[in-house]
């Protein structure tokens, strides 16, 4: 520990007492998130639970230059939460209140330590709903600095079409408001914008208000199944391009639907498959049923199971959701490495049929999921803990998919971030000059970097 | 013309000759948008043809510390496009064309001077459309430099959420591209929207890559009007929150009704009233309009014309677009002040109330227009042009609005953007702390300060 973290620690302890902990046993707990392998451990944890707390720890960190990283529920996958140059760790967690709910006006005020479950069970007697899903039971803090998105994105958009307004602790402690509960304003520049998908190197998230949607009067699931990839591909193009309005499309290849019958305790046929939910009224839930059934039907689809019900549309979803979970089962003690790139939907299946390819070429075991609706999709690289070859292999092939995402105009990340990661990548993607542009704002905005130093790009 | 503008302008003329200009009648032209009082006309109008000749234009100017202020259509209501300091204009209306349409991926690639008309016009036969209308026939590069929404942002979003990347000429010349064509990205700070909305301030827009949406199978359109302007908007309020999907929603108080039905000749009772329009597939537009019909009527609705067919729609649809010039009839010779305020939409009724309170009580000529599924509203002041008086009572009624939106959590601005005119506003809605922000974003981006000096915010 650095003289000036040993003085920050010191001087903060007489605050915090208990809530600030030097412990090995938490320092390791908050060095990594998932599914990324170096740990770098901070000097310390502190659980703040107020703004007023965390605009105490940035004032002292701001005056001893001590690097800060916010810390949520650790389901990060690019390494976000870890702290490489040492520091200290906030623990979000307690701060974990829904403070607000309108209702008239769809939207709610929460702390950044409220998870995307905490909060619709929270909400599940309003009639209304949350409805970013990631997958991960994350914190909103984090999925806010994330950018995160996941499988209802194609109907409800990204969390940064469900953000109105944060409130946000500045690298000198200073607490500022950004936003309002207006639905739209072209007041200034979109600093809520801006601090979404941050990754916590611009400010520290201690307040956001929510958009909110109503319930669905009606879902419906179906599952179906193809022949081959391209198929599957083909028929969501044709599904999104009709202007249908999916809730939910999400693809698994064969090697995932094994995973998931295997884990899940299912049945479905081990092919590329799709399962699909429809939001709306009950005329229209099955009016939109019958269209995707043409459309998929069209494209070789075997079987379009009607989930109407509840249990079965849970059972459906839940399989979906534990999609990382049975990937690990099919390699016992494997780690995983979450690939996530995002291309124009229309080089989809292109993208997606050569990152197969690719896989099976370098004999690694990896089986592949997607947002498809939104043409992002993720290889699961399951890999030998320590065996650094087949990591090469690995990392031959991911750089590969970058590099058509990038050739098709796609992007090196659709909702996973840049974290330590992908920093080579973010420059890849969009030249030295444009990252240069984002290091004169990061600089301007924290001239010590302290605010997560490192992160996004090198500083 | 100072020493630094004249030598600008020699060196620029030799690559530009004739489109460049210094003539009286092209600056005053340059010199203000609509409804705007104060002109300040440029130095000299330059017309660019492409990115190259941007770029050369910016590395001159920011050799010789001279302002630069993008141009489009003119349409700005907040003197966004006037040159309080001098400078030389770009006129962008000839960087007008539709580069690539990507049908498959329902997104499509401009050049900023392209009109959101001559846009849809080309687009006829894709079977795809651009949403974003705020009324007047923008140019795509204004309308996202204000970050711009208008009549259809309830269903389609605004600008923002329409904007999948931007190329962009910096302070220095530098060209840069931001965002991709994924629907979604992760990959850093969100550079495309930080330049949405930044009036010109950060960079010259030169391409853009706008969303698509597929034109809807069926469309249908329905006017009704209220006894009172709480009925009107308490049926509003019962549509979004049973999560109606309103392609429009659009209010008009009585006084202009009349103006209106003077103007575009109709005959629509002179009360409070609504034009909604639904898309989607025949049978939802019908449950939709149904369902719209037992809301409205059961806030006391008279009348709920269905209008199904093209020409009665058009009809309708015209006379909302005409508002500003039939409430400008109302008062031959006057200047319009369009005010803009947007609220949660559980404040509107209050907001809209007390603004006509307040017009009536200031003894002003006012008709109030909304796209009140967002909660944003318009007052437009019909002035006798040099009355400094009547304009003194028309701030007073103005500044009460803002005020009464800041109190609701709402913004000053939910689609005109700051501009010269609201930069106080700006102040008071996010405080001194937060507007430094953006002072040292812009700083640091553009450190001569010349691109559109002194917009949003005092330079």
């Amino acid at each position: 520990m650095s003289p000036s973290v040993q003085q920050a620690v010191e001087a903060l302890r007489e605050h915090f007492g208990t809530r600030l902990s030097t412990g090995a046993a938490h320092r390791e707990q908050h060095g990594r998130g998932e599914a990324f392998a170096q740990a770098f451990p901070p000097d310390a944890v502190i659980w703040p639970e107020n703004t007023g707390e965390v605009s105490l720890i940035m004032r002292t960190c701001h005056e001893l230059r001590v690097p800060v990283i916010a810390y949520g529920a650790g389901t990060s996958l690019e390494g976000h939460v870890s702290a490489p140059r040492g520091g200290i760790c906030l623990d979000m967690t307690r701060m974990d209140l829904v403070l607000a709910v309108h209702a008239d006006d769809a939207d709610c005020v929460v702390q950044p330590g409220v998870t995307r479950e905490a909060l619709n069970t929270f909400l599940r007697d309003t009639g209304l709903f949350f409805p970013v899903d990631p997958g991960a039971n994350a914190t909103l803090g984090g999925m806010i600095s994330t950018r995160a998105s996941g499988t209802t994105t194609v109907r409800y958009g990204t969390i940064a079409h469900n953000v109105l307004a944060l409130e946000v602790v500045l690298a000198n402690g200073d607490v500022v408001r950004c936003g309002s509960r207006a639905r739209k304003s072209s007041a200034g520049y979109d600093l809520v914008r801006l601090m979404t998908g941050a990754e916590g190197t611009l400010g520290i998230i201690t307040e956001a208000t929510l958009r909110l949607h109503g319930q669905p009067e009606a879902v419906g699931s179906a599952v179906c199944s193809f022949g081959d990839l391209r198929g599957a591909v083909e028929a969501v193009i044709e599904l999104i391009q009709s202007g249908a309005p999916l809730a939910r499309i999400e693809f698994l290849d064969e090697v995932q639907v094994r995973a998931c019958n295997l884990y899940s305790k299912m049945s479905l046929r081990e092919e590329p498959t799709l399962f699909i939910e429809f939001h709306g009224t009950e005329n229209s839930v099955k009016e939109q049923f019958e269209r995707a059934r043409e459309v998929v039907q069209s494209h070789g689809a075997t079987g379009f199971d009607w989930a109407a019900d509840e249990q079965r549309r849970s059972q459906l979803w839940r399989a979906r959701h534990a999609a990382y979970f049975a990937a690990l089962g099919l390699r016992p003690g494997c780690e995983c490495v979450v690939a996530d790139v995002c291309v124009p939907i229309s080089g989809l299946a292109e993208c997606v049929a050569a990152a197969r390819r690719e896989i099976d070429a370098a004999g690694l075991i990896a089986p592949i999921v997607g947002h498809v609706g939104d043409g992002n999709f993720h290889v699961l690289f399951l890999l030998k803990p320590g065996d650094t070859e087949e990591r090469a292999r690995m990392e031959r092939v991911y750089d590969a998919m970058i590099e058509h995402a990038h050739r098709l105009d796609g992007t090196c990340t659709g909702e996973h971030g840049i974290g330590l990661g992908k920093r080579d990548k973010l420059v890849a993607e969009f030249g030295e000059t444009v990252v240069a542009l984002m290091r004169r704002l990061k600089e301007a905005w924290d001239p010590h970097d302290i605010l997560n130093p490192g992160k996004v790009f090198q500083t």
